[in-house]
């Protein structure tokens, strides 16, 4: 049949489908080499999740090579001669100018840190891991300061090879927010911390004069984990292609384009704990979930900042999971799977999980409390960053800070300046991406709730609107847009800590 | 101080020492290149046990991806110009003979197959277990003969690029138990036959006359959990290098020198069926943590074939978990996770886990039956091996030889030829080792019993000299010895089905 067809017709577009194909030979080509970087790296993901799930305590000698060996793997792949001159030739193509200037920023960064430096530091992160266990345990800050001291050093050296606008915290911050700069972040807290201070103040007296408490444990461990999975299966969250399991500290992670998996723990006292985990988790996976899984290990399937991820997870522990109507809906639910909540008032219940205190531990703080640990982190690691303060005045700057702030000393470092683990993997440059996440989340919600079927659904316990909107606004928008101008498309306004003040003021002190 | 003293005695053993290193160079090149092969192929089996175990179901199609990279890059390691090198220089150095001698041998089946026929079979299994699967669902053997001819013919491919002695399945066998032909598996098998057969008949007419029934159930998943875990770690099994997970199909798998993964799963109306999986997979996993850990990823760090690791399980199943003395102690240790088994007497409890009977299907067969469907499915691989069997013709080949040997026609060809997975993943040659393993359990057991202290703790369920004979004889031996030198060795007789049959004899027909 077909040699007896005319031969004119379905030549042209066969042309054209070849002239189309080598216009993105290229493209298709560093398409092809990031999918095999994508299949390494969530290897190792896949592998380090099991770490902190299920690995026998005697095997993670073995574990540490096994990640060493496909991290390093990934990084080759992503800083070979043949990535570089395929990004070269698919920017020369023009076909995809937003994705190959993405991959250009990635590639570029990758590129400019030898391996001799990316091995250094993942050994200067792993001594430094123990050291700051073992210092955390006993509070002595002395036996973590010279593995900080490294980490800083490796981490300013990191910073000028990326060179920076301002000062190296720049090159770290750019890492995890791009186009941020430490200045920017520096005034914006500058003129959050009175009014948060004063709000967290106001908060924290209400509290006081209310004594409401949850009832008395045990909430069982299966009851909770029954729970949790309805919870999260009604914001979204889709369980063919994702998972919850049980760690020391609850995160999410991805494993490949459709496996997500969350992890919390538990506390028999107090179901929230759990709940809140995976609600604060599952706001991180429903992003991950929502991002399009064909351009999954590219800058187009990826998320666009921390900021950004952090303001998912806010959104659905803080704005959904600690409001009013999730409760009017769930406190029944809740009380099927622990008799003791059946006779507690809605808002008894809100009052106990709305209580605020002055704290010294960052990740049991409350909302109205939170954001000034984060300022106080900011302001440690710029100047640590920059040099103008010595690691082994970290204790003291820290406990004055925390004192003008909180309006007390720590305890002990142990719960002062050692409880983070971020600096002890050399995450410097990190903190300050949480608080921007509130501000986002805040922001974003109240945009969402402009829309009237939004509010109202939302109104109702019913998520399925304003996740839409999340899809479309934020999830599907990837990397490929700038954190600024993602929420200044979804919400019409530039960033601004407005709506979160807002949020806090009429949650704790109205 | 190290200046001014004598220089002669300091330098002559680090002269020898750098003399040695230099002898060892190529044999520590070759143990560093292994090393990194183990990295990579374990990397692979973390992620094969979790694709078992918890992966979502929507992620199935990544996974696969991930481990094609992975076993790819494995097989690429282990048959690269710098291994070659490496093991010829080793050889030519001699110092460690046994140990490159096996590695010639691994190294050369690995290298006689091009990677194209390696990803064509691949691709094959991979289809032929999904036909497989629908064609069992639906007893539709039509819908699976397909994939069987093409798995044949790349099996009967590899044979050939392998060679062999008489005939192809030879090659194939030699994979999984070296040094065995199929023709003294022939030999072995029919002289068994008429034995084994006769057996059987008496087993299952003397069960019928007894009615001896476990308890009914609920036996809560929980519990049963509790109890597994409880009786692995009795036998000797580490749980800080290893853990039981639940999956559809029990089975034991290593993840790294010190990370045993067992699996089993959960019948809610009889907890021996989870309880005899954990038994078997532990033996499974005792011999794998018996392994010198040094030597993780060579032959000096594997066990010795499947027929030695089958004789491990079997052993610690069969001879011990359905022992009397074993249940002398733990039936009452069992009666309080189950209140149900309070009153049961130990003869009708041993009467019940010890019956015999004609079933269609191997995996639920006892003791007494199991080995007559080994001997079928050897007689039919061999014959389609050979091209003596055309596929079409299988399912009336089978129900021939089952009806002689079983007395009855399986219902259907879902519990006939339809119900292993092996075929489907191109594992023909593999059944006969499941029948090597019961003979070599009853062999290595009775020569143990010899022993008056393995004998008298054996007796009262302390099974620490067992699994220490176990440990000096077997698992320490490694892959470095024949497994019919390393039964001689442990047992000071050639390998032979008489302590087999004695054991069947003395247990079902006495």
């Amino acid at each position: 049949m077909a040699r007896h067809a005319p031969t004119h017709p379905p030549l042209q577009p066969l042309r054209q489908a070849r002239k189309l194909r080598r216009m993105h030979a290229a493209l298709d080509l560093l398409r092809t080499l990031a999918r095999e970087q994508a299949l390494v790296a969530s290897a190792a993901s896949v592998i380090g999740w099991d770490q902190e799930t299920y690995l026998p305590d005697a095997a993670h000698g073995w574990r540490a090579e096994q990640l060493a060996w496909l991290s390093e793997k990934a990084h080759q792949l992503a800083t070979s001669s043949r990535w570089s001159d395929a990004l070269t030739a698919a920017e020369n193509e023009g076909s995809a100018p937003a994705l190959t200037a993405a991959m250009r920023r990635e590639h570029d960064r990758a590129t400019k840190l030898p391996g001799e430096l990316i091995a250094r530091e993942a050994q200067a992160a792993s001594l430094g891991k123990q050291a700051w266990a073992a210092a955390r345990k006993n509070s002595d800050f002395n036996t973590f300061a010279p593995h900080l001291e490294s980490l800083l050093h490796i981490a300013r050296e990191k910073a000028e090879r990326w060179g920076y606008p301002h000062e190296p915290y720049d090159a770290l911050l750019d890492g995890y927010e791009r186009d941020t700069r430490a200045s920017d972040i520096a005034t914006l807290f500058d003129s959050l911390r009175p009014r948060l201070r004063e709000l967290a103040a106001t908060a924290v007296e209400r509290s006081a004069t209310r004594r409401a408490q949850l009832p008395a444990g045990p909430y069982p461990i299966a009851a909770q984990q029954a729970l949790n999975a309805e919870i999260a299966a009604a914001l979204g969250f889709d369980f063919q292609a994702g998972r919850i399991d049980t760690t020391a500290h609850p995160f999410c992670t991805t494993l490949g384009p459709r496996d997500i998996r969350l992890t919390t723990r538990y506390d028999e006292t107090d179901f929230t704990s759990s709940l809140f985990g995976v609600m604060h988790e599952a706001g991180h996976g429903l992003y991950e979930q929502g991002l399009p899984t064909s351009e999954f290990g590219l800058p187009s399937g990826q998320a666009a900042s921390l900021g950004i991820h952090e303001s998912q997870s806010r959104l659905w522990e803080n704005h959904i999971g600690r409001s009013r109507p999730f409760w009017e809906k769930w406190l029944p639910k809740a009380a099927q799977h622990f008799p003791q909540l059946r006779t507690i008032e809605l808002d008894d219940f809100l009052s106990a999980i709305h209580r605020a205190e002055f704290s010294p531990v960052r990740v049991e703080a409350d909302e109205a409390t939170y954001d000034l640990h984060i300022l106080l982190r900011f302001d440690i690691e710029r100047l640590l960053v920059a040099g103008e303060l010595a690691v082994k005045d970290v204790p003291a700057a820290w406990n004055d800070r925390f004192r003008d702030l909180f309006g007390f000393l720590p305890p002990d470092d142990a719960r002062g300046c050692l409880q983070d683990i971020h600096w002890s993997m050399g995450g410097l440059g990190y903190f300050p991406t949480y608080t921007l996440g509130n501000l986002n989340a805040a922001q974003l919600f109240a945009a969402a709730n402009q829309i009237p079927e939004i509010a109202t659904a939302t109104a109702h316990a019913d998520y399925a609107p304003l996740l839409g909107w999340l899809r479309e606004n934020i999830h599907t928008r990837t990397a490929l847009t700038s954190p600024a101008d993602l929420i200044q498309a979804a919400t019409g306004r530039a960033p601004s800590p407005d709506d979160h003040l807002h949020h806090l003021a009429q949650r704790y002190t109205a």
